[in-house]
């Protein structure tokens, strides 16, 4: 029997410490085709390449048995370009996005590049998953999350997801006590609540860094923000339908 | 009683014509503010500047009665510093986005920069719109779709929207037939079919330009697409939660 064809990308990089994980996870599940950005791409969000151009070349930094292409574009760039160039006709049986150094936990699924590839990939209605790491660190340690990791991957593998479904997998830092386990769980009600840090350059001229801090909302415990602050691996469907759908009745109410 | 503060913002660049006609009109109804792109930003998704420094600068373009500024990242971005800085501690009435050169109906607003920051602004609990003429010339006609948002900035004026909720609003391109209306939609079920045409440097490098169709599968009538398609304006109400709460229950019943 064909071994299950897995397409592996990120945001953080090619050279990413994260993605090397996952890569040598996703070796043991199938055959392993690697299309992901040659620079951090954190913060993207969907953006796609529109107004230029890209690169895309192939280069064997994880050894022969896997294919793998550095593209100069977003993550969803790189799906795009996996779909059309690298896999031909080929489907993928998953495409997995990761795993990210850094928490996509609640809002930032929206700003995540790493998610922006597992939604472009469920767009396709490749079977995705996003996995993030809640630890920001260069040199995070991804040791706890692995079986969790193969696990989840294996049960979508096996059983599909619905369609335009994807799955946004947060797993906390690595701590002394062992993880609980894994909660499915909804996208927790917060925001990053925003500070810029405003400094002048060597000529005088003024600009401003992005700083702030993550403020939760939501005092449920069947989000993600309560999964992984109690040592739970989070598990949120997500789907690309961003209409409202509540609020289709109250605005046929308007007489526009 | 003071006149409603009222934040623009867009996507296409603080020069384009779009901007400068949904100025023109939000002049009507309050006082405006602006903070956009210092350059074309479409395709930016909901992307943030997370590893690289930002510019803010004021200027005059529009006249004395409107504080502008043109800020070197994205839709989201400028949101976030109208906010924090432009802003301080007034809250906008209202923020609108565009009007966009160009379609953001279904799948579009995933990547799309107007609403970006239509979006952001929700996160915010601002009310927020983004307009978009379905039309991609840089001198498009905004002629027929006047009247219709300055009614649409109206009624979320005096009505506000419900939590969490912004505003996809599409016109049709300028027709001979007026447009019949306004219709209420749902997000269309429809996708990009990308294509790249591979291309080569002068060095003989190769590289790709992002094409591509736009291939929709819904047969419904209330959706964003049959609206545009048969001379409607649609409106979708959108969310942020991404949440795909229909398959928790699903995931649930995995062994994980």
């Amino acid at each position: 029997m064909a071994k299950p064809l897995i397409l592996v990308s990120n945001d953080d990089g090619i050279t990413s410490k994260g993605i090397k994980v996952l890569i040598n996870l996703m070796k043991q599940l199938g055959d392993v085709v690697v299309v992901a950005p040659d620079s951090p791409q954190s913060g993207m969000g969907h953006a796609i390449t529109v107004g230029n151009t890209l690169r895309l070349n192939e280069n064997d930094i994880f050894g022969e048995d896997v294919t793998a292409f550095e593209c100069s574009g977003t993550p969803a760039d790189c799906i795009k370009l996996a779909k059309f160039y690298v896999l031909k006709d080929r489907k993928p049986d998953l495409v997995v996005s990761g795993i990210n150094h850094g928490s996509n936990t609640s809002i930032s699924i929206l700003y995540s590049g790493t998610m922006s590839a597992a939604v472009e990939a469920a767009m396709e209605g490749f079977p995705s998953i996003g996995f993030s790491l809640c630890d920001y660190g260069l040199n995070a340690d991804f040791s706890h999350a692995e079986a969790y990791i193969k696990k989840i991957a294996e049960h979508v593998l096996e059983k599909g997801l619905p369609y335009g479904v994807t799955l946004n997998v947060n797993i906390p830092p690595k701590q002394n006590e062992n993880v609980k386990g894994i909660k499915i769980c909804r996208q927790a009600h917060a925001k990053w609540q925003e500070e810029f840090d405003q400094r002048y350059d060597p000529n005088g001229r003024r600009y401003f860094w992005l700083a702030g801090n993550f403020v939760n909302f939501d005092k449920g415990e069947d989000n993600d923000e309560w999964a992984i602050a109690n040592n739970y691996i989070s598990v949120v469907p997500c789907q690309f339908d961003m209409t409202a759908h509540h609020a289709i009745s109250l605005l046929n109410e308007w007489t526009l």
